[in-house]
């Protein structure tokens, strides 16, 4: 277990992703884990990482009331390729279709994060570009059934088979693409916290 | 544990790093590992890329007699600044000098691999940028004392503190940044072994 190099308040990490949990804690923070379920509808006229950031503030909103020395953290990540925003798969067929599309093209990855600490409030939003080589059609149906990517955006993660073997590039945050953007929480969560302890 | 998509020979890694031994065996690789002790030294009119391929095919050639059914796999990972060629780092000074230098500053990470079955050889290197933001002095310090990263070229893991925080984009393939570039070694392996088995 490591320890950061400066003092952080305690964060309240609103995720059921494992990722994002162990992004957080590996390096230090103190975390506490809070369940919030809200529809993930958004209104149709969003663009890609204008979803992600609309969501991340709906679960924000949806917390109660704040313990006063604690940050809130929520986060949402979804894949855009050309128009189509893509978030996680219903079921094989959905994660299929999917993985098809993304085949043998480039696609973005916008991670929306929002911060509430008292009454204040902050939503960034930070996008990756991920190139996919050509998979084949027994390639898609070998990593579903494999992998049962099904609580992930794109119906993919970057750190398992298919994003080892089919990702020739990203451009921009890796971490974002894994679903949280480390470098660019850091800093915005340093300045989010300064002077107030 | 998972299996492959495809049958593949079993594979004799040359490397002490633990990250090129997960990232191979975690998507089901069949490994042994072997010691390969060469010098690494490299003549002086070698660049970049170079270096690395240099040194992935001295090792792979010091290996003795191979055994027919398995292919050999070397690599060596370099960060080049500018001209100048950064290797692992001699002690904890040597260590924040480099990173003071790649401080704010976009670099390379060149992966040299060699691949060797039977008589034949093959060797490619996969470069990468890695764009770092302005880091503290006092953050060097506490990063050099915390994670002691002597073991990697240019003195940091992209998989740590340091990676987590401070670096801001990377362009081209991630895992070549922890030390091997997993999609590239995927697709050379696939030729390297078609029609042999």
């Amino acid at each position: 277990m490591h320890s950061l190099p400066e003092t952080f308040p305690p964060l309240i990490l609103a995720s059921r992703s494992p990722r994002r949990r162990k992004l957080l804690s590996e390096i230090g923070f103190n975390l506490e884990i809070a369940d919030i379920d809200v529809d993930e509808s958004f209104p149709e006229h969003l663009k890609g990482g204008e979803v992600a950031a609309y969501l991340a503030g709906k679960k924000a909103l949806a917390y109660g009331v704040m313990p006063e020395d604690k940050v809130l953290v929520c986060a949402d990540t979804i894949v855009v390729l050309g128009e189509e925003v893509i978030n996680k798969p219903a079921d094989a067929a959905d994660a299929a279709r999917m993985l098809s599309a993304l085949s043998g093209h480039t696609h973005r990855v916008f991670t929306g994060v929002c911060l509430r600490r008292g009454d204040e409030i902050l939503v960034f939003t930070e996008s990756t570009e991920v190139e996919f080589r050509a998979i084949r059609p027994d390639e898609i149906d070998y990593y579903i059934s494999e992998y049962q990517p099904f609580d992930k955006a794109g119906s993919y993660g970057i750190q398992d088979w298919l994003g080892y073997t089919c990702v020739t590039a990203v451009r921009g945050c890796f971490y974002n693409v894994m679903g949280f953007p480390m470098a660019r929480f850091y800093r915005e969560l340093q300045a989010f916290c300064k002077g107030k302890d």
